[in-house]
């Protein structure tokens, strides 16, 4: 770990600090949200919830790993023996990025047979992407960094593939409001998960090794806010739409089964 | 306790941190799909839910106990002064295991005082096979282990007897579909709890004492995960299709009492 200027250790201090309140909301919100679409779309809310939830759990840790990383010796922050755990987002992203893809698939109008072999299939491949990341991440060696990166980036551009496709064959269907939301949920999503690869490589750039540390943790913790709770509200106002649409919002209390 | 290296240190804590977050989001989705199944399943999710609950609770104070068992100085991280609790999971196991067992039950169409028979003498043989298992976990001496896993072994096989004749027995008169998720259920019994004699003789096989305190933690951690949420879901699953086959989705708060 590098030592790191009082600025530095603050931004990332916060940034963490940032994200948890994000993800508390949002979970928070989601699990409210969840009687205000259809039954059919429910659990949509859900999954929802409990990939925020997830992720507020490692950001909590995230913190307290970071605040034992660094001590204040006079003006800068230096290592301590604790050292910043870096394998609580990939443990965060085993769990989340799989449910982000089963949580865009459930809104979808995709049925039967189709949905469980694209689930399976984009699993497999989020799955293998985080995987393939790790070694990568925790190495200090360029060509380890790259070898990994370049292996991990094989099952992305698959998924992004799948969905572009799909999401294409999809939006066709479906009323001009919902495919505008479509659209910019492959915004989103391009925007967002585009930014790990970049700061996944950060430390690439023969850049200072604080600024690429902060720039990395900065750059992560954004990425996810949008990942998550922004998309994850991306996907209730299209479960909102689609209940409207069908004419089954379900007043509380009375839920109407039409899944 | 024996010197462990970094990487050593930082797997077992990255599986226990990593299962915390899995039980606790199993914790979280099963409540919520209480209200998804019929009336007659809903324990079936409470006890799911309860199970999950319990192993959050203790993998949180596993978490805690392996940060305090062993201080990083410089390089490797040696034992201190606090040992690492092994009894967290036995005294996990002593509350899931029965309630594994009694959530298994509850699924099946099993009546009357058939089904308290069954679930009296398994939950007895459950209770014996753990605390029969602990004496020999926390010896250091070899045949003390093994006669104490020889006789925990048992009522493990007993109860593996009495689940295959049943389940047998009540795939029968199911459905093709719940067949299938059934025979996927026998399964994942068979590869988690398959996991847990071998992980306890680890450190009978005569390898470095670091490699088998680690191999231990780590496969008790995926099966564990196996055996709980991923079992629960199947649970569900299965909750989920026979609601449906008897019609009796149930409205939330217009409950209907089918029992």
């Amino acid at each position: 770990m590098p030592t790191l200027t009082l600025g530095q250790y603050d931004l990332v201090y916060n940034a963490l600090s940032f994200t948890i309140a994000t993800m508390g909301a949002a979970f928070v919100f989601f699990l409210l949200a969840r009687n205000t679409v259809a039954y059919k779309y429910q659990r949509v809310m859900v999954i929802a919830a409990i990939i925020v939830g997830i992720a507020t759990y490692h950001y909590v840790r995230m913190f307290s790993s970071w605040s034992a990383a660094f001590v204040n010796s006079g003006g800068t922050y230096t290592p301590t023996n604790e050292i910043f755990n870096e394998a609580y987002r990939y443990a965060d992203w085993l769990l989340t990025v799989p449910l982000l893809l089963v949580e865009l698939v459930a809104v979808l109008s995709i049925t039967g047979e189709r949905r469980k072999g694209v689930i399976i299939r984009l699993v497999v491949a989020a799955v293998l992407m985080i995987v393939l990341g790790y070694p990568g991440e925790v190495t200090l060696d360029v060509g380890t960094r790259l070898l990994w990166g370049t292996l991990s980036t094989i099952p992305f551009i698959y998924i992004v593939y799948v969905l572009w496709r799909d999401l294409g064959v999809v939006m066709a269907r479906e009323s001009p409001e919902v495919r505008v939301l479509l659209r910019n949920l492959r915004l989103l999503l391009l925007a967002s998960w585009g930014v790990y690869p970049i700061a996944y490589l950060l430390p690439l750039l023969n850049i200072d090794p604080a600024m690429a540390l902060v720039g990395r943790q900065v750059g992560y913790s954004i990425a996810d806010v949008v990942a998550k709770p922004a998309y994850g509200l991306l996907i209730y106002a299209i479960a909102r739409i689609k209940s409207e649409e069908e004419q089954a919002i379900a007043p509380v209390g009375a839920l109407v089964a039409t899944d």
